[in-house]
């Protein structure tokens, strides 16, 4: 996605240890044009695919799923990273693993919200390692749901989560990928040919 | 806002404790017609006052914030409450009391997405004692921004922490005001009228 791959060039800042931020319109400030551009792309590449709700995490992924989700015409669920009183105790859980913060999380989803046979698209901000996509599939396998695809803003190609996922038959679309980072700048790829369907 | 008392009437559930439990349509599972219903009545509600920027807080606000952006065509910045690697390090910062959670914890925004004389609407989903509202105020103060107003989902009023809010001069609109909660069912009520402007 052009517009996405020009702002993270313009605005995106790459810091040591290959960490992209762009919290200057996605993840802290949102560019609310930028996000419905994003929400509508995923449509466009999802489309023909059937899409009862869409999955995400808490934070950063709630503004992408609920903008995503009005083209989609489908509610939002969101995974809790945390727990709280007036959550359900009747929950879908597992464990995640966040290279970003340095410790493992508990997602948790309450069980009403996931109906058994109800197809997910997932979608997300990041995708590296693959850690949360790879929680939410096993709370959507608990739960039996179908997983639709997986939309992922930007994957950071070269940790390899995403070509992991592509291999095990998930269709997983990244509207940018970043190959490389080459002395402080973003070089975008492809998910890899062979993986592709 | 009658679609939301309804709303809450139909599928709203009552906790011990005066808990008021939405996550089946606003901050777990989303319903997208409903949130954007409630984008539209804030921006009706705060029409002719001048808007530069929605500030809000993790996580349920966020999903208000960017729909209600929309309508309003402008940028949302959302509060952090969890330390990250990838947040700068040059943040303003306050503690806010969670009395769902037992506990302080600390909001933190980027001073690079506050700028001194921008006029800020802060939005979310639930005020009660208006703890968390405060702590965004307080920011705002530390960056010199203008207070707009205030647009809350959800006031539970018999906390009063809005009327609190409304009494230092602040334009605080909330789209359904719980006046007590009896045997169980939700009444609801308006903001104290001594207090409003």
């Amino acid at each position: 996605m052009e517009l996405l791959k020009n702002r993270m060039i313009k605005d995106g800042d790459v810091k040591p240890g290959n960490v992209i931020k762009v919290d200057s319109f996605l993840n802290h400030q949102i560019d609310i044009d930028l996000l419905n551009a994003i929400g509508k792309e995923f449509k466009s590449r999802f489309e023909g695919v059937r899409i009862d709700k869409i999955l995400t995490i808490e934070a950063s992924g709630i503004a992408i799923a609920v903008i995503a989700a009005q083209y989609f015409n489908v509610p939002v669920v969101f995974a809790k990273k945390t727990e709280s009183k007036n959550l359900d105790k009747d929950t879908y859980e597992s464990d995640v693993y966040s290279y970003t913060k340095g410790k493992t999380y508990t997602i948790r989803v309450s069980k009403k919200y996931l109906n058994e046979g109800e197809n997910i698209l997932i979608v997300d901000d990041f995708l590296a390692k693959g850690k949360a996509a790879r929680g939410l599939i096993d709370i959507l396998d608990m739960a039996k749901c179908n997983l639709s695809g997986i939309g992922i803003v930007i994957e950071k190609g070269f940790q390899k989560g995403g070509d992991e996922i592509r291999s095990i038959g998930v269709k997983l679309e990244s509207l940018a990928i970043v190959e490389s980072i080459d002395d402080g700048n973003i070089v975008f790829g492809e998910a890899s040919p062979s993986r592709r369907d």
